[in-house]
């Protein structure tokens, strides 16, 4: 190991066999992890080419189950964000491409620091469960076109032990890393096609283009090694994506999308990233297709009648997605006024996302419970006029001791000018196996 | 300690409180392990400026004893050298030194690899006991000027625990950690000023002139911010010093050459140590000086009774200095014949002290112990003239197993041409505090 490390230190590539070996000694305990972080630090430093990226990622990959979704008939397609503020898209555009005619098989995660996780919000609905085992992930797939669980013990257990000790060692914001931790979870599902949706700015785990390209571009690279069609997008997280933030929230705005009223700049990536998704699927003929699709799916109501089926096949109250006034209120909801005239030039997205967890969507400690009706939910966005005093924002709690702060922090987080700024481009690069496209 | 490693990790530098922080954390067992390593690969890789590398120093060397020796009149100096093969300089010039009026404090070390280590030269003399408390450290000091020990556990507990992590997790070879391992152990003896020997070539640690004058340059700066007068020498180490590699063999080597036998190449190291560290004592106002003086120190036997008198003081047999025919031989003694007619263009020294090791003169496990008898002698060294057939060296071993792949190694370590080559240079810059100055 002391040699592998050097190696690595050295700039030198690892071979397929010693990345095999490293992740297959330490999930079983036989390597002390000062050395692995030892090499985590210098792979920080040094990098991974696209051959040793995908080999950690196969090495990760294959520490666990590697699900066989080959009885169900399809391409089967999924989709990966890299996590963002208000990001509920997968919620929106999963019933769409699955009623479209594309299995969507989607395993999620929980929130992550001040970004969101579908996995919260799915369990906001009251009764469904996403801890269904593997059979029943299959069985549910055939026949909604559509499961929606959370990741289980034996999917790629080596990402999750690396995770951890990355954690603790200011080795998490890697690119390599991330990518092999996220391609190792996503290739585990079954899919045979995949679309990556890659945040960037303030709300983002990418706060620069550059990262943000060069994520999607080692995405891409190790989903096309493993032979499953990939194509990313560089996305806006400059601001928070449609009007809410929090996971009851979030629900209740994705149910209304469906259904017709979803916010335009989040729906045009929403529609992108189903588009592609239906492209991939093989329904369409190209991406373009695939959002008229997307589009008719949403104005016949199949797409929601897909939701509300998924629910209630998971044991969830559908009812509460047609009739929301039925699910309890915060018993704070406290308006957030505008301190000045002018335009909303800016909204920190890493700051409201931050509040919302506060606010008690999210967990500041691992063993935290989310309260499911905490959130903010927004009556303005970038570029819209204001007057002084008017209702930007609504914050909805049931902890009365932050909403002084809660109120505060949102009032600095977001920046009013006296000039109209320009629009945000939402969608800005597609990545694929052919390479980077301005958009 | 996350946020330090981050700190580390971007290339910025860490204060002297966070440094002493880790430091003392570390030495009380409140980080963990992969904390240190992760942020020792940081360091590897992006460096400590030179207030970092003292502040790692001061933090080092306070996590233990640091002896008082103001009681002992005089400038207290020492040496340090960076690890050699033949290299027993100290045993030769700390008798000299301390012959001249300095008093020389001197804490050595065990062989390391393929160098040697005074400490189990030392012990090859039948008695000699390394093992003094420091209150008798300071007493037979105040009487000969001279006294010569082992580490001991208080100090510099810290650098013992880190470099224990530093040789598992490939972060050995990292000059800002070599650096502070010296002098926090140095500085903890209770000099006043010290003289760094720092080797370059196939037998040291530092290969190249670039590497050794970064590391004599960084130990200087360490030694100047603690207040010691410092000055290193980078001398030459692409083949062993002297005529001897192995434990009693350079013991006897040594006392001939305080006797005024000593070869000339080592010798000229030797007076320009000793020469510099007379300077600093405060015995000669200048080098040159100082080396006259050494010179002297030997001609008039007075270097070699210093030698006998701490020898007998410390409990060893000092007449087998002058009789070294008492000493037991090796059972096996065997010629080492040159394998073409030919000059010595390069002796490999690494390769000469590893198989000394093998041999028996060092360790090869941390639990080996060390047969005191085995080792080398040259009887040819680069630029003599050979003939095939004629004995270069002898190997003394008592493990007859391992000869014939012994003497293989010696005759492929030798480099043997048609052409004479031109001289080595022993010495090939001085470092002080006014910088590097090529000699």
């Amino acid at each position: 190991m002391v040699s592998l490390i050097r190696k690595k230190r050295e700039r030198q590539s690892l071979t397929t066999e010693e990345i095999d070996y490293i992740i297959k000694a330490y999930t079983r305990d036989e390597l002390p992890d000062y050395q692995v972080s030892s090499l985590l630090m210098a792979i920080f430093l040094n990098g991974l080419n696209d051959r040793e990226s995908a080999d950690l990622t196969s090495a990760m990959l294959h520490s666990g189950i590697v699900v066989d979704l080959s009885d169900v008939p399809g391409t089967k397609v999924d989709k990966h964000s890299t996590g963002g503020v208000g990001d509920k898209l997968s919620l929106i555009l999963a019933p769409i491409v699955a009623a479209c005619g594309v299995p969507v098989p989607m395993i999620s995660g929980r929130g992550l620091g001040h970004s969101g996780g579908t996995l919260d919000k799915l369990e906001s609905i009251t009764g469904f469960n996403v801890h269904l085992d593997l059979e029943q992930y299959a069985q549910v797939l055939r026949k909604h076109n559509l499961v929606l669980i959370g990741q289980t013990e034996d999917i790629a257990p080596a990402d999750k032990r690396m995770y951890a000790l990355r954690d603790v060692t200011a080795t998490v914001e890697c690119i390599p890393l991330i990518a092999g931790s996220i391609m190792s979870k996503k290739l585990a599902e079954g899919i045979d096609a995949l679309v990556l949706d890659v945040k960037c700015g303030s709300g983002a785990f990418m706060k620069t283009p550059e990262q943000a390209l060069e994520l999607a571009e080692k995405l891409v690279s190790i989903g096309e090694r493993f032979g499953k069609k990939t194509i990313g997008y560089i996305t806006n997280m400059d601001q928070p994506l449609g009007e809410t933030v929090g996971n009851w929230l979030e629900v209740r705005e994705s149910a209304l999308a469906l259904q017709g009223h979803g916010e335009a700049a989040m729906m045009e990536v929403t529609l992108m990233l189903s588009g592609t998704m239906i492209y991939l699927g093989g329904r369409a003929g190209s991406v373009e297709e695939g959002v008229a699709m997307s589009r008719a799916a949403i104005a016949d109501g199949s797409a929601f009648q897909k939701l509300l089926d998924i629910v209630t096949e998971q044991g969830g109250d559908a009812d509460l997605l047609r009739n929301p006034q039925r699910y309890p209120a915060a018993s704070h909801i406290v308006d957030v006024p505008a301190l000045q005239d002018g335009f909303i030039a800016a909204m920190d997205s890493y700051e409201i996302g931050m509040t919302a967890v506060e606010l008690g969507a999210g967990r500041i400690r691992k063993e935290d419970t989310i309260d499911p009706v905490a959130g903010i939910e927004f009556l303005r966005k970038a570029g819209q006029p204001l007057r002084r005093g008017e209702t930007i924002a609504r914050i909805h709690t049931n902890n009365k001791d932050i909403i002084d702060a809660s109120v505060s922090r949102l009032q600095a987080a977001i920046q009013i000018t006296d000039n109209q700024p320009s629009p945000l481009t939402m969608i800005t690069h597609r990545v694929d196996a052919q390479g980077v496209h301005k958009l």
